[in-house]
């Protein structure tokens, strides 16, 4: 199936798809995107954030960091055109596409502790716990740590008072981001099992994931 | 040698010196800080900047986290009174005196990939290369990563379209700030080395730490 993007209002690139996952609600998914792929991560229902890492294919060492990436893009968050930078301070995912233009890079993933603080008793899913599950195969490592994820539709508006609030995510049905990888990586994503506060809309639903290539045939 | 701490306005408490030390320029530290015990770091020459990390002294897995701090206090950065929260989401430090007021809890550490892409040939001092030295006594663990630190007098100021710049550390000589261990922590402080652009006024100088204890005789 092909997939056109727009490059920032300037050209049309054609995608031809390699490989397409929906993610269940609450669940997470871990795959190779390679040098020069596109990875597509779509909303299908609306309001769900989806937290992603990177980690470089061949040293996982390497990863999507969000504390190198606002110092190198000077803004809380990259837009089309810019890079997100690993903490080896080289690209790693750039953003080529972005339907919905909120998302975050400031906040941790949920994860076990969060829920503990909620009260939950039980088990919960989280998106720490989601990443260590699907990451599990490719781990080369011998400690794994859980990076700083980038939020896709995360809405945590920063106030000119250095406030940092959440609200519900902005996305609408079918909203989604385009993302280049610079070398081989390691994605990973968690369809957010947050349901204790706004930021997936109460309901945590599934998230759609797409590889592509470049066409070989390119629109006019 | 006692020292007084001025509880945000409403209370003086009094602190009797245990440890004191001076980081030399460009040089890191490390050291136990137990838990209820205060530390102070102050820059004694002024635009100066210290990076601080702090791991619990029993499982240093668990360290200050910015990205589940920054959701906690719901501020980019802690003020006194609120406390600086670890990836296990529970208070490591607490904020409890501040003279300066402007401090960063967004950027990366300088560290070795920094410098070369400034096009520094040979080896260079950083913060990250600090931390890397002064733990190595205290480390347990099989494989260490460099946790975002609290960079204290980091000027970082967010604008209100999320650009973030960086200008020179706002400290005047003799600023500091006192901290509190919720925990047993190893603490470690870098004089940041950064020499390529003005967060340390270009001229990397010293970082003095102390620890206290609360005094046994208290002012009335």
């Amino acid at each position: 199936m092909s997939f056109e993007v727009d490059l920032n209002g300037k050209k049309v690139l054609r995608l031809e798809s390699v490989y397409s996952h929906t993610i269940p609600a609450s669940m997470g998914w871990a795959g190779l995107v390679k040098a020069g792929q596109y990875i597509r991560v779509c909303d299908p229902r609306g309001r769900q954030c989806a937290d992603l890492w990177a980690f470089s294919a061949e040293d996982m060492d390497e990863h999507l960091s969000a504390m190198h990436t606002r110092v190198w893009v000077n803004k809380l968050c990259p837009v089309p055109g810019e890079s997100f930078h690993s903490n080896y301070r080289r690209p790693i995912l750039q953003m080529i596409t972005d339907t919905c233009g909120v998302h975050d890079l400031l906040t941790a993933p949920c994860d076990e502790h969060r829920y503990r603080l909620y009260g939950v008793a039980g088990p919960h899913r989280s998106c720490a716990g989601n990443l260590r599950e699907v990451i599990e195969p490719y781990l080369k490592l011998t400690h794994f740590y859980v990076p700083q994820p980038f939020n896709i539709f995360g809405n945590v508006p920063v106030g000119a008072d250095g406030s940092v609030q959440n609200g519900p995510a902005p996305s609408r049905k079918g909203d989604y981001i385009v993302l280049k990888a610079w070398i081989d990586v390691i994605c990973a994503i968690s369809a957010c099992p947050q349901q204790f506060n706004s930021i997936s809309g109460w309901f945590p639903t599934e998230v759609q994931v797409d590889v592509y290539e470049p066409a070989a045939e390119q629109p006019d």
